[in-house]
């Protein structure tokens, strides 16, 4: 397939974009917090708490989208605002006055001198596979400054993970075969959302962006075609005031592409039996293919798809070909999809066999419109060929379910584990600092992972482990794993970070790499079958016999 | 209802956060845009169309989450975006590297030349009640300029307006006399949807927000509580360090708040028969007690809201009382949320009799979980007495409809009006440069919306005006309006702001007085009533005779 308007920008040998790539957003800073974050903080330093070593683990508890697996993502963004996490002066003022008067001032001083030199991070790398459960980030350092990071970290883990794992099933729902091109900007909840938005969807397994600064900031490739308004603003032939094109043979003299468009669209509205097409989308059609010869793409359902845009195209694509130039392709945006793509896909076959270009037959189709992952799978099973799909609202605004919900659950004071006891079980907390092995079966697909606590081993390779369901005693199984993978790293240590960060360009590949080492059962769309996420008879124990500490026996009389 | 745990910063004495206030995102800029809005913008130049007057409306086709009403919001932000637009040297270079090499430089010298100095915006007030198809913006410049304009303002109109729409139906949901908070930073869509949500959810009716960034950056009331992890913090009574309060009156001496709370303890558990509460909670509710004496509010439902948290609460607040401090209250955030509330409200009673606290029964309830705009109409259904909400995942994410579809079309170029012909009558676009009347009747409620060429004259008052369907011939009516309202003023005129610009807290009151003159039945939850939004015979005739005119006939043969 030809590639559409595009092009990587070579940022190796542009400084100042690769700058402008570690650049930040700026609102993200100490004061993105909730207030209660503050008070609290206020509470633990007035009940000399602030020295108390806090551990949270940040997790979600139920895949979204009715799928069975997650793709975490945000972790770069966490570390830089860790790393950068200070109170300015000015935040300084505002707080004095919005908390209580009678707030000590000296808490104030505490806030100023607050950074993460005394914070450490564990953490799954980013663009792992996950599940529901699994610590994503452990933070541990002083009790208030840990809460206070408690709301921007979620911020940033919540929206990240959510579209990166949305783009992974679009990618899985096209197949591999088909370009995915992220449209959403206009429609993302807010520019930064529309710029998260094109990060995360790249990096989920997304080939491009319509998002100009997107590219400029993550280096991004940059895909796009054209939009209706183009065509609109020629409403007759006459609109077209230039005509004249080079070439490609820079030795030949400059022709009028007008006129031989003009002489291909007789031929090819007599080849399909076509009347006249709309002569205000010929002239767009010349105009931009005077713009783009090399790379010309276009929108062909304004007025009608086969009447008059694919005949118009045709008539531009030949004439473009006559002066040494391959025409790229074209976008419909409206329509059945499946049945217009076969339909334009014969026309090609039948214009390169009729003029001898047997190129023609592969020109991309581009198609867009509200796509979501159902269209994507109904194209699919439809049979269709469209190459390429440009995908905006359901993509970005994660449409079948906004919001991922991570929380940030407190686990361990000093040396005393913590859990959180609710009626629902789904909400009871696995208390103290847990590691994770990923248990990988000969196959290579991996069969399970194990939550176990820090001090223990990591399981044996060819031998028995069991793995343990955290809360029905029942649900076991022993596992003999052919490789075992440690997900936590450490990434913060003292304040610094203490890992590469691998590129945006990694991640993109970690992802994929990761999704094919999950059984495809736990992948599809319909009814996937969860994956095991099981705890050691060792946490087991400590988490039921801290349960049952911690759960006050009723009395009855 | 004693005011929960805030303050409203006094930004008057404060010139370093009014400043701040003025902030924009510094994402908000020239290359927030897709792709092709720059490749079309060559296509004009290469054309020299880049003098031709291009007029385009930004409008959306249907009203967001069932409803019939919209609340109009971004606009502040497009102004601010157009002052400031500006492609940047960097930005330049960039686009360089990104456009096909076969692009001539001239056309970067263009780009890099352009501002709004040359652009005229008609639109709505923010703030105001809107209907499908009307133009809230009605932007004119040269071509190329207005169509790179187009995603940015299409971005920063959809999210504002959708969320302030989201805020103003859970304000009508809720009722006036709730307060209603938003607790939505973690779950929102990117740092700066989270930022966005707050602005806008305040605009539609909110009465303040968690954010602290958003109190400090637009002024708005910060309100929060605890979270669990405060009460998770302390496990035992023994994690109680400190215990002595100064009581309000300052003359008197220190006393142990710890003692006399345990003293209250007794007492409630013995008038409520209840063995024992939890440790752990009473310490940390004395610890925020400490740190908040004058505005002590706490979540009670982390072991027992009944048997446990509450029975605590009385026994610190009576405790507190004793020293001269009033409590404020408590929240809930599990449960059901009705039945709580009820239950708790009268144990205020009971405590409020027993110790003739005439006002203990008047303590807040806030109650929190997963609230959407459903739950607001069956709690108030169910009869409940919760004082204020806390909201956060469904209203800033707006779960039940993500993305408002606004659109951003040509309607003329120089002289020649253009129409977006489609299969789709919905998506037929209204030509040429528009204006819209308000119309109200004697009672005070908007009848119509009229939307008439620029050079009709207004309606006359008590005169008959026709008020036509745009596309159904025989859908009309007669108007005789007791007021008439043109809502579109001129807010951009050669690139200069020229209305003044209400403040925030302005355009919040100015959305409660819009949604007061909109009638009940257009605004009710359960199959509202559509409001008309009409054209005028002029509109129609014009309309229509451009539609014939542009649609060519068929040939049957």
């Amino acid at each position: 397939m030809a590639a559409l308007v595009d092009n990587v920008p070579n940022v190796n040998n542009n400084a100042a974009i690769l700058e402008s790539g570690n650049e930040s957003n700026g609102v993200i800073q100490a004061l993105l917090t909730d207030q209660y974050q503050i008070t609290m903080a206020y509470a633990y330093w007035k009940s000399s708490k602030q020295d108390c070593r806090a551990v949270f683990d940040l997790f979600f508890r139920k895949n979204p989208f009715r799928g069975e697996f997650t793709i975490f993502a945000g972790l770069g963004e966490c570390l830089k605002f860790l790393k950068g996490f200070k109170f300015t002066d000015s935040d300084i003022v505002y707080l004095r006055t919005v908390l209580p008067p009678s707030i000590e001032v000296e808490f104030l001083d505490y806030l100023k001198s607050l950074d993460c030199s005394r914070i450490e991070l564990y953490a799954i790398p980013e663009g792992s596979v996950v599940f529901p459960r699994e610590p994503l980030l452990r933070i541990e350092g002083p009790l208030p400054l840990v809460q206070l990071l408690e709301t921007t970290l979620l911020n940033l883990v919540n929206y990240a993970s959510l579209v990166a794992t949305n783009a992974a099933r679009f990618r899985l729902a096209a197949g591999p075969n088909k370009q995915l091109l992220e449209f959403g900007l206009r429609r993302a909840q807010g520019p930064d959302g529309g710029l998260s938005a094109s990060k995360y969807s790249y990096m989920g397994g997304f080939d491009g962006t319509s998002n100009v600064l997107a590219g400029k900031l993550f280096n991004i490739p940059l895909k796009g075609t054209n939009a209706h308004s183009l065509i609109m603003a020629f409403s007759r032939f006459d609109d077209l005031k230039k005509k004249m094109i080079q070439p490609k043979d820079k030795s030949k003299e400059c022709v009028d592409l007008a006129a031989i468009s003009l002489t291909y669209l007789t031929k090819v509205c007599k080849l399909f039996n076509i009347t006249a097409t709309h002569q205000g989308e010929l002239a767009a059609f010349i105009a931009f293919a005077l713009a783009f010869p090399q790379s010309f793409l276009i929108l062909v359902d304004t007025y009608d798809v086969l009447k008059s845009g694919i005949a118009n195209f045709c008539a531009v694509a030949l004439a473009l070909n006559e002066v040494g130039y391959q025409s790229v392709g074209i976008r419909i945006d409206s329509g059945d999809l499946a049945y217009q793509s076969v339909k334009i896909r014969d026309t090609f076959k039948t214009v390169g066999n009729e003029f001898g270009l047997p190129w023609f037959k592969d020109q991309t189709i581009v198609a867009s419109n509200d796509i979501n992952e159902d269209t994507l799978l109904s194209l699919k099973q439809q049979g269709n060929s469209i190459d390429a799909f440009g995908i905006g609202t359901h993509l970005v605004t994660c449409q079948r379910q906004p919001a991922l919900g991570c929380v940030f659950k407190l686990v361990q004071i000093d040396d005393t584990p913590r859990i959180k006891l609710s009626h629902d079980i789904e909400k009871v907390t696995l208390p103290g600092r847990k590691q994770i092995f990923r248990l990988y079966g000969a196959d290579g697909f991996a069969i399970a992972d194990l939550m176990a606590q820090v001090h223990e081993p990591s399981p044996a390779l060819h031998e028995e482990v069991l793995c343990r369901h955290p809360f029905e005693e029942l649900t076991r199984v022993n596992v003999q794993p052919s490789r075992v993978e440690h997900l936590h790293k450490i990434f913060m240590k003292d304040g610094q970070i203490c890992q590469p960060l691998p590129t945006l360009t990694e991640i993109r590949a970690y992802v994929q790499h990761g999704i094919r080492s999950i059984r495809p059962d736990i992948k599809r769309e319909l009814n996937p079958t969860p994956y095991k996420v099981s705890v050691s008879s060792n946490l087991y124990n400590f988490l039921h016999d801290l349960w049952q500490e911690s759960l006050p026996i009723g009395l009855l009389r």
